[in-house]
């Protein structure tokens, strides 16, 4: 009997459209990644589960998939465990689909630390896995495109993130704004307000600035036990205006009696230097509101957005000083940066931007009309491919209008037509499909035209 | 406290240099596809578990890894539950990781067949899942690399798939011997000895040819309940000589009085027509011990062999003709190949033909002999990167010694020295670090130097 098929809910098929889309963008952003040295590494899609769990808060350790023992899973499983659904899947299960690439990644250093070159360039192009409420533009199942370095604390890592940001987009033909700030900083203005442990709490309500507005941010500090005084010194923080070298001015007078925070400033400053002697195309821009939800960030903080089209952040990351401590390499400081392909997708397909040469597939489909024609076309069709031009022999001898479809179908730029009477002339008629306009070939004339 | 991390059993992480490799045989294998208008796919790591149980046997049943429903998966079940294992997975887990890419593939098909253009041609990379146990050779995360087209039964696909091979392994520099069967054939033969009902025996029993050798095939067919008289008609087919011509030429004769198997004799006659028309680099012969062990092959079937490096086969496919009818598209005829990657990387690393270029990374390392010379280096390396040239600064200023063993280590050719001196005279000291030539050229010189 026939199943009617379908796939998990929040999962993704990526047919030849879509896929080319991708692999457009994959390709760009690892050519770039590339000729900044950066290496590729792919770890398994499952990891241990004690890998995984405890790092993304008990909220993430909900979202691991986990994978269900080979073998007799449940055999010491006894009825009175059955009470207790946590601690029996993790009896029954040992390993979880990976969640991010992060946290594989401080895995992998850890354990291959004596292999390794440090400081170490890697980049990471792979699916991670989340048990998340399915919704628009929230998947169970999305690619994330990580380039991180480690084992360096020079800013130079930090340019070359953004030089990074500003090449891909600038392949792209996407306007963005790279937004930076330091988590220096924003310790510095929690400090300077009298409020050092209230850190989280201030990063937290001001990173919503965006979303929710002034106002309600003021409200957010104010909840969180922030008295007046202090938001007074926020608010002008957060409405800072003017160039990068006139925001580190203003917020060294701000932050002159705090030692990190001033370190923080000293931090950009130095960053804006190599940024301005490298020369970078797309706009940059200190941004002191920008805090990211991760609590594990130390140094400098990155978001990029789209210009022109609307949509959260399409890039993200920072510094981190202890990400390998929790497997037993403390100290390897880095820093990172993470491409939302799928958002990058929504931009290029919303901004017109899919350069139509890259997407495309096979430029021209050689008619079928019988064997003889087939016999014929065959080692034209070979030299074709020889020189590069990707090419198709319709497959059945069937209705030339069968035939044109599927050309048209697949946006085939070029159908050659080869009958009786071209075999005879030792030519190909060849029609362009966009403009109608047919042409009579020798042979050997072809690749040329097609190139 | 520090876990001693690891990765779970059967699994890999593939580090730089392994990446490199892999994204030389990914690519070579990519462009070829695309060059015969092949379009890629991607379909979810999970399906639901009703989509895979059922199409691999009990045995491929049992090898697929399941994923535990996410929420309370054990609410529902009952102490009495506990005792039938394979009942209660299946009530805890609804989905599956993929365990090929032909299953997805033809569901895909049946899901989508409203939107695609028939013939469809599609290629699928990806990696997929299986709970076999871990041994040399045999992982439980593996890429397959499938390229099929279903809708068509003329046998120029069947053509572009040996193209496809031959210039796959003509791009690798790898010798192979391209192997062609036919299943109708096999069918023939087995009626001609009056086991027509014996087909499934004789093929698992001659298939092992290679390993077993010839009086152990002969052996295995008599305890399959093939009589001398079969066996003396089967023992000359399998050890035919000469040219396929010569080889179809002598199987008309022994197939005569067989419809199915002169059907497949004039599919062999014609491929090979078209073999000849199109011209093939490589070895491609008949092999009539050839059967696979799928058992869902109709038509050709083939296999590819290294010829300079012993191991099992790289590569191998055939033609079905029902493999959407399990999900309710029945008729819809297709081919395939799939290519093994793992085993081809093996291959390219014992023939030393992993092409240094292809594989190489960054092709130099800036000094960092302090921030003068870094601000001085930067917009040099930025123009470099604008050449295409994959360049790298080193990050910190470190002794010199401990920047070239970071080049060295990562295999970078070129080492370029920057200190007080090239910056007063506006040059670059470049060092070969292969053969240890050094060069002073003008910053705008670098460039044409390293392309």
């Amino acid at each position: 009997m026939a199943q009617k098929p379908s796939i998990p809910k929040g999962t993704r098929d990526f047919g030849p459209a879509e896929m080319a889309g991708r692999n457009y963008i994959f390709d760009t952003i690892r050519s770039v990644f590339k000729k900044y040295g950066f290496n590729p590494l792919e770890t398994p899609s499952m990891e241990n589960l004690s890998t995984l769990l405890g790092k993304y808060g008990d909220e993430g350790d909900k979202l691991l998939f986990k994978i269900l023992n080979s073998g007799d899973a449940f055999a010491n499983v006894q009825p009175e465990m059955l009470g207790n659904s946590n601690a029996l899947s993790l009896k029954v299960c040992e390993k979880g689909l990976r969640y991010d690439l992060t946290v594989p990644f401080a895995r992998y250093v850890v354990q291959h630390q004596n292999e390794l070159v440090f400081p170490f360039k890697r980049y990471q192009i792979q699916p991670v896995w989340r048990a998340d409420r399915p919704q628009k533009g929230r998947y169970r199942e999305f690619y994330q495109c990580d380039v991180d370095v480690i084992g360096s604390k020079s800013l130079i890592n930090e340019l070359e993130l953004v030089q990074i940001v500003d090449e891909v987009f600038a392949n792209f033909g996407i306007n963005v704004c790279i937004k930076i700030n330091n988590r220096k900083v924003l310790s510095g203005l929690s400090e300077i307000i009298g409020h050092p442990d209230k850190l989280i709490d201030i990063t937290v309500a001001i990173d919503k600035i965006d979303k929710i507005g002034l106002d309600a941010v003021k409200a957010e500090l104010r909840e969180r036990g922030i008295d007046e005084a202090g938001i007074n010194i926020i608010e002008p923080v957060l409405l800072l205006e003017g160039t990068s070298q006139e925001k580190i001015a203003k917020m060294k007078e701000i932050l002159a009696a705090s030692e990190v925070g001033m370190k923080g400033l000293e931090e950009l400053e130095v960053l804006f230097g190599y940024i301005s002697a490298a020369g970078i195309r797309q706009e940059v821009e200190i941004d002191l509101s920008l805090a990211r939800g991760l609590n594990y960030y130390t140094g400098a903080i990155f978001e990029v957005k789209a210009k022109d089209f609307a949509i959260g952040s399409i890039c993200g990351g920072g510094r981190y000083d202890d990400l390998t401590g929790i497997f037993g390499l403390p100290n390897m400081s880095g820093v990172g940066i993470s491409f939302g392909a799928d958002r990058i997708y929504d931009v290029l397909q919303g901004l017109d931007k899919f350069p139509k040469d890259a997407i495309r597939g096979t430029k021209v489909l050689f008619s079928n009309m019988g064997d003889n024609e087939v016999l014929y076309s065959l080692p034209i069709v070979a030299q074709l491919r020889a020189h590069g031009i990707n090419s198709e022999i319709y497959p059945d001898n069937t209705k030339l209008k069968k035939q044109f479809d599927y050309a048209t179908k697949k946006a085939i730029p070029y159908f050659a037509i080869v009958g009786e009477q071209e075999i005879e002339s030792g030519v190909v008629n060849i029609k362009n499909l966009e403009t109608g306009e047919q042409t009579q070939l020798k042979k050997d004339e072809l690749a040329g035209f097609l190139s």
